[in-house]
């Protein structure tokens, strides 16, 4: 036995395709193995509207179109931000929930962007022949950085679409992705948080669950609903125990194909320390929630995220601890690795004597330029302003990414949002950030000396709340179109601020660029020493663009317990009343009156083995037909190493079944409208 | 102004005593100063009944008798623990609440012990005469434990009492402090959780306060209530305004003494690592609580110290982070210490270098021998276990300080204490602190991998738990007679864990205390020139022993709003319905339907200027008739400094009103007969 596994192990890792893997580009489908394991003929067709039926959340997740009126769905905690920027202190939607009764009802969203991808180009060849053999890596990055934005202009200018390069395999691949975006987006229905989120934290990341994790938003084109001749037609009813079912979406991020030594320092020093920023957020932001009703309002936007992702990481970490993991992807690793390498050309030496170098930069790179150390919405707009001002000026290729002229309709599009800012809400979140970079990094650290002049915490925070009027967005246009000059005549205690923060932070993010490209060079030829073994039979790693994975409903068994494909309406009420609706098991009124209107034994919500990952929240659930039958909003915690290593033993990700929506919608919200639209009546 | 100021600054660290400042030794009590300041003659019968109707509680708080009959009151938070441990899963006195209606019904506390004050020696030239000046570091520690301990054992031997040696003034002085020991204590009275600690966490050190934090113990002899013929009698108007109070208790910890360097090491070491700690812990229960109600019950008891550490230290780390207070406490060092000392005499400069040192190793010795990585009562029973085998048979003087004889019989009352052992929370508990270590040091460090025999987190944290029987007092016992060879032989997977983990901690233990026992000196050295311009004219720093601070009833000011001295009952519906009784703002329901038998106008909570800190809990607040006018339960946020720097601008102490006490219990306890007790009916 013990030979027969390590066999299996190797192969699993560097050989062919393991069970269900992949989160496949678009243009690169697995069409013979779906052929061969599921007899599944996958068209040219059905690939076409996959792609254009599909959509990406800006703001991190996944969702589609359900009717040819532009009507979308996705999850409840990916349009959460939305719905809480249109709540205010009289009328929370978020907490009771929201139904347009009539398409004059839609709710106009403030800042949010989605993208329909509309073609793939392969422009490889146009990247890699920019760089020549002898570059440094300073000049190897500037030469791929000019490139890259000049097809992507080149792009914009002539199709007149979102345009982004998207490095696949590590550098291997380069495809230039054209996305048709909306900018009017309108928030069709909601249900109540306490639904989407029944079980809250406890239950994130578990199965069995109960969630109507859903919500309906609406795209329009000249003050109208756009057209979206590809769409999904919904199933009423849903899929079976054992069916192949398709999952597409905007998975973010997977590190399948890193080497040990960075999965060590991931271990050792980026999920420790990302981890230990995270508690610290949860429980500033839970502790502020605890002062009042409208504290609370304004601090829940923020919780769900910075929750979800602790508890994410804290998976992810706890699978890099576990010795039989590390063991498989070392492996792996000795499977892939040439013996013959010198040591100067190894490029997995390479990668390991970046991480030395990073042990303290990177961390350094999240406080200071990543911003952990000030955590404000009203930084973060003065820092681009005082960045944009100094970048515009430049030619496109020269400038940071984000400020490239392909970027910047969506960037604008964010920082001149009319969603408000609290500014007590605001204070509270920099003085606590500022406390929590004193912990890191040492009360007489430089930096911190610098920021905060010599004065305590609590006065330097209120004094750069006090004097800053970018809450209004008036004055941050004013800025924007005023460039350098109005900049630097601003007496804004934040833009004064947000220049004095920027001579270390763009410091330390030019050493951190230039190790990220000595380690995209080393993974760059990892990827052809890969790419001679197996070609693209295993698919990239993740990076929020669009993809296909596939797999079967399916339960499991832990600890000798088996668990069902899928949960039903009366388990729910079932496991409410076991936890004596105790928060966060407790159900909205609606609900808990409602148990009759709605069949106790409907399927709420399934799980299949397909591939998935953060980002592919909001994702359909498609079947054979390209029908609408599920959309995922999680991951069980067995599926939680995903980002390292796809399993299929325990590992699922879990979806809302599209007849709880039906039924639901129907007997619960007295959405019949909403019911005929997505039933094509 | 300024000339001015800085004067005062210094006058106030080094010069004659600020204001109502001193948590003072009841052998040294500012005789003087009460009568010239507050026209107040201190008798030594008044001290005498303070310092025998005062009670220590063992686990970690204060209390006083209240009748002569043996009844005791303390804080709610302080009894909190043993509440709960007399609650089952089906009978929540945590919850709900307790009241023995007769003396039969008073519950019998499974491991709590009360000490009261009966004498003092001074044993300062016995002590100081054992350690030779040419003696090294480890040399003068082992010499002056030995003379410690003969001090203690033969105190213990002549008198029968409870014998401790108390270090004052960091080792200018050592007083032999001898206790009556109670063992067999019942709880008499608790209010719901919910009144006891109404506002929660989000209220925790802040004023204006409502909350009813008492409990009622009584202490036995021969299986009958105890005459305390030194008791406090019941106020039942309770203190006015600007009366003047005194506050008898056991403060914990104060580092008022501490020099700048190490101040600074407790800045940017100590307490970052203690805050990152208790956040993790109280993430790790709070989790844990949301899964159902039993998980609730057995996590909460955890989670209040921590939650209140949590918030006590951080408001300490706010404090030093405080340039303003650095520059006080740096002026202070600069007025104290001679020019003319050489740098190898300067006690100072070795304090400094002693933190170079303790930078990794007192992270590293509370992570392996304070026990942060296996946060467990069931590995700390094997610990002492294992401990206790090679300690006794070694000559008293020699053993580790809690093994000596003067402290077997309390160590054994808690090692054999009846209260149950949940072994799935153990497991929790267990697995959680394991991850936090690896977060500290990484997964390859050398103590981990050898604590995980390569193991997974959770797979070895499984069969630690499933191999052992501690949870079993007759298991303990049987191991305890046996001694080193009942530990040899034993197979109990805790056992042989703990022994291994000795390995590592007993050596980190051992440089610690050489480190401790340089700054000891040095300390000593430092008392020498204090004492010799001030003499005792300042109190000792705290070190939960008895003390008497005293002070005046006053509310205070912040940012221009007036608060008063005492807050109402009234105060507190209005406060519960603004947060529309939104937990942690909901009241029990005896208390929201009792509204009308409560006069609104009635003194709930009310503030003075005394010097108290952590471990003052529970203290009785006296007037001039050394009457009991309330109990002290808590600081305000304002008072967190005051481990470091006393200030009475803002900072205050918080208690509850002895009217308040009095009309809750007869009109929403039907407590009639404990209110005659009190009153002296």
């Amino acid at each position: 036995m013990k030979r027969i596994f390590s066999l299996i192990v190797v192969s699993f890792f560097v050989g062919s395709l393991h069970a269900d893997e992949g989160m496949w580009v678009l243009n690169n489908l697995p069409k013979d193995l779906l052929k061969k394991k599921y007899d599944f003929d996958l068209t040219d067709a059905w690939r076409e509207r996959v792609m254009k039926a599909s959509i990406r959340f800006n703001n991190g997740g996944s969702g589609s179109f359900v009717s040819p009126n532009g009507l979308a769905i996705t999850n409840h905690h990916i349009g959460s931000d939305l719905i809480q920027k249109l709540s205010t202190k009289d009328k929370d939607l978020h907490k009771h929930g929201f139904l347009a009764k009539t398409i004059e009802d839609e709710l106009k969203c403030p800042d949010l962007e989605l993208n329909v991808l509309q073609e793939i180009v392969d422009v490889t060849k146009d990247v890699q022949n920019a760089v020549k053999p002898d570059m440094k890596p300073a000049a190897a990055l500037a030469a791929r950085k000019a490139i890259m934005a000049k097809i992507a202009k080149d792009s914009l200018a002539k199709t007149g679409l979102r345009s982004d390069i998207v490095t696949l395999y590590h550098g291997a691949q380069y495809h230039l992705y054209r996305y048709k975006k909306y900018t009017d987006v309108r928030l069709v229905m909601a249900p109540e948080y306490q639904i989407a989120f029944f079980g809250g934290d406890s239950d994130n990341f578990e199965y069995p669950r109960y969630n109507l994790d859903i919500c309906f938003f609406r795209v329009y084109e000249n003050g109208r609903p756009a057209a979206t001749p590809d769409y999904f037609k919904f199933s009423p009813t849903g899929p079976k125990a054992d069916e192949l079912v398709f999952v597409s979406g905007h998975p973010g991020t997977t590190n399948r194909l890193e080497t040990l030594a960075r999965l060590e320092h991931r271990r050792d020093v980026l999920l420790p320390y990302n981890l230990q920023m995270l508690r610290y957020r949860e429980a500033l932001l839970s502790q502020y929630a605890e002062k009042g009703a409208e504290q609370r309002r304004l601090a829940q936007r923020d919780l769900f995220p910075v929750a979800n992702a602790r508890k994410a990481l804290t998976g992810q970490y706890h699978g890099l601890l576990d010795p039989a993991i590390m063991k498989q992807k070392r492996a792996a690793e000795v499977a892939l690795r040439p013996d013959n390498l010198k040591p100067e050309d190894d490029p997995w030496q390479r990668i390991a004597a970046a991480q030395e170098k990073l042990r303290t930069l990177e961390v350094a790179y999240y406080v200071l330029e990543r911003g952990d150390a000030i955590d404000s919405r009203l930084f973060r707009i003065a820092r681009h302003l005082t960045r944009l001002a100094y970048e515009l000026p430049k030619p496109d290729a020269e400038r940071l990414p984000e400020y490239r002229s392909t970027a910047l309709e969506s960037l604008k599009f964010q920082l001149f949002s009319p969603a408000p800012i609290s500014k007590e809400y605001e204070q509270m979140k920099i003085a606590g950030s500022l406390y929590f970079a004193a912990e890191k990094f040492g009360a007489d650290d430089d930096f911190l000396r610098s920021a905060l002049g010599r004065k305590a915490i609590p006065q330097r925070t209120r004094e750069l709340i006090a004097g800053t009027k970018l809450d209004d967005v008036a004055e941050r246009k004013r800025l924007f179109e005023g460039g350098q000059k109005a900049i630097e005549a601003s007496d804004d205690s934040l833009i004064q601020f947000a220049l004095d923060w920027d001579i270390n932070a763009l410091a330390i993010r030019q050493k951190f660029d230039e190790l990220d490209e000595v380690q995209a060079q080393a993974y760059a030829d990892i990827a052809k020493i890969r790419f001679k073994k197996l070609g693209t039979s295993i698919a990239p790693d993740a990076t929020f663009t669009l993809r296909l994975a596939f797999g079967t409903v399916q339960g499991y068994e832990v600890d000798g317990v088996k668990l069902g494909h899928a949960t039903t309406f009366a388990q729910m009420y079932a496991r409410a009343k076991e936890q004596e609706h105790h928060h966060p098991f407790d159900l909205p009124k609606r609900w808990l009156d409602g148990q009759k209107k709605l069949v106790g034994a409907t399927p709420f919500n399934f799980v299949s083995t397909a591939d998935t990952i953060g980002g592919n929240s909001g994702s359909p659930v498609l079947n054979r037909a390209g029908e609408f039958v599920g959309i995922n909003f999680d991951r069980n915690r067995h599926g939680l190493v995903r980002n390292f290593v796809y399993t299929d033993f325990q590992a699922r990700h879990i979806s809302v079944h599209s007849r709880a929506i039906v039924e639901s919608l129907q007997n619960l919200y007295a959405a019949q409208g909403l019911v005929n639209e997505l039933m094509g009546k």
